[in-house]
């Protein structure tokens, strides 16, 4: 099988699309690493870029993106409405198939190295964490850029790679690892909005429900339904079909069904993997036995 | 979407692996077709290859596949305990991806022009027939490579292309398309065979059931459990979760659940995405969605 990684890597330029453009152009220089999509918000002043391929590929994608984005974007200019703190703001290394979390921390923790010996301070984030107030973007991206000269004099924030030293062009940069998102939406055929939210808290991690799921309940006012809006934060762990029954029979005692889902945005095939196998009881199906994936094997 | 056609043939060589090799290397000389699979059976003295990739390139495959066959192979020479008529005996072309079944009879027919005017006589089958009495392989086959002499002194059996003439060398080829089959079996918890007997049945074509659906009820002795072994001719027209839902219904008139399944061999990836849609009742899925895909778009 061969291994597939996909890395989403955030930077502080969405207005002078000449630039976005010359860094676009060095992921595409790497053979063998496809670039799905990017796109730029000129009020954000922010780009993000997705792209997948072979790990090593896609480390060696994203270290020139980054040598690129340094060469031509100057934090002490930068103005915009999204939270940032470097030119290379965020880089997140996704697993997506025959990659283990270990080896995808692994792969963000050489590509943390490399910026840190081009002098840029780096955090790790999420499954490459070093400590837990660093698992979230959030709370290392607190008082952004502004707040970063200040921070770094702290020791409590020494940089887990590079220098503990402000760096007034690039800023600083967060990456790490974590697990695809899935996101899937369950419409419910009733108006009763508030249907919905106890549906979405009975399945949610925070409130009791299930380990890797956010939820949220939603009214679809031009549909005349509800929608339990939620993302997987692991679908291997939290399978979709799982939670997909626990809200039917949740749904069941309000006398309400399932009006349709959605899944929103990319996927991995694991997910429909998970769900062969728990719908039609195939139990030792695998992804290998799908015709198209002989062409990227 | 790439277009993703797969191909097929077989030829009646399965003891000389020299020749088998030089043959699999034939289709290994096309840029961007994949060799996924080819086996050889020295008992039927024939050997099947299994290749994908874009139409036009699987088509210049299977030209290149078949000039190195015909010169290789001598059907007078040939003994082998599976039915045959020529040295390419049968090659079909199944669309995966992105291929319509006109798309895939009209590659099939150059195919079979290009084979036509290297003097070997050529019929057409399934998708491709020209009449119905040349639907099905084993009706073209009858009499087989020792009947062909006679059989193309007469005029219904006139080639689809190539002269009305034996070809004592290279037999006669049979090629045209089909839809991918796809093995599903669902095991019943039950020892009583004449349930998977009766909902066999209840399911296949032949007996009233399922348009696209050839079942046959077996008994699972070493699991103590019984099986519905099927076949699905055109899984798009006779979807998997609707014949898994109809067998359930079936059992259940016995008292009987169901086991497991299994799908058995290769499967396109269109069944995944009419099982999201039908059990995650995701209406608009899109196998485009699907992120591994980009590698091969």
């Amino acid at each position: 099988m061969r291994k597939v990684l996909l890395c989403e890597p955030n930077i502080s330029e969405g207005r002078d699309l000449a630039v976005v453009e010359e860094v676009a152009a060095q992921v595409r220089s790497v053979p063998g690493v496809r670039l799905i999509d990017y796109s730029s918000d000129p009020d954000h002043n922010r780009s993000v870029f997705t792209y997948l391929g072979d790990p090593e590929d896609v480390l060696e994608a994203t270290k020139r993106l980054a040598v690129k984005a340094f060469e031509l974007i100057d934090m002490s200019q930068h103005h915009g409405s999204h939270p940032r703190q470097g030119a290379v703001d965020v880089a997140a290394f996704i697993p997506v198939r025959g990659v283990e979390t270990a080896e995808a921390v692994e792969i963000s923790r050489r590509f943390g190295r490399f910026v840190g010996e081009l002098g840029v301070p780096v955090y790790y984030y999420e499954d490459a964490a070093t400590r837990s107030e660093r698992k979230s973007l959030p709370d290392i991206r607190k008082g952004e850029y502004e707040a970063l000269a200040d921070k770094l004099a702290r020791p409590e924030w020494a940089p887990d790679e590079g220098p503990a030293v402000f760096n007034a062009r690039s800023g600083a940069l967060v990456t790490g690892s974590r697990f695809p998102l899935v996101a899937f939406n369950v419409n419910l055929r009733t108006t009763d909005a508030s249907i919905a939210d106890r549906i979405a808290k009975a399945v949610r991690h925070v409130s009791g429900g299930f380990r890797f799921v956010r939820a949220l309940g939603l009214p679809l006012e031009d549909k005349g339904l509800v929608q339990v809006s939620m993302n997987f934060l692991n679908y291997t762990k939290t399978p979709l079909p799982r939670v997909l029954e626990a809200i039917r029979t949740e749904a069941g005692r309000y006398g309400v069904t399932i009006a349709g889902a959605e899944l929103v945005g990319p996927v991995p095939l694991g997910v429909l993997e998970d769900v062969a196998r728990y719908y039609l009881q195939v139990h030792d199906f695998s992804t290998e036995q799908i015709i198209e994936l002989a062409l990227i094997d």
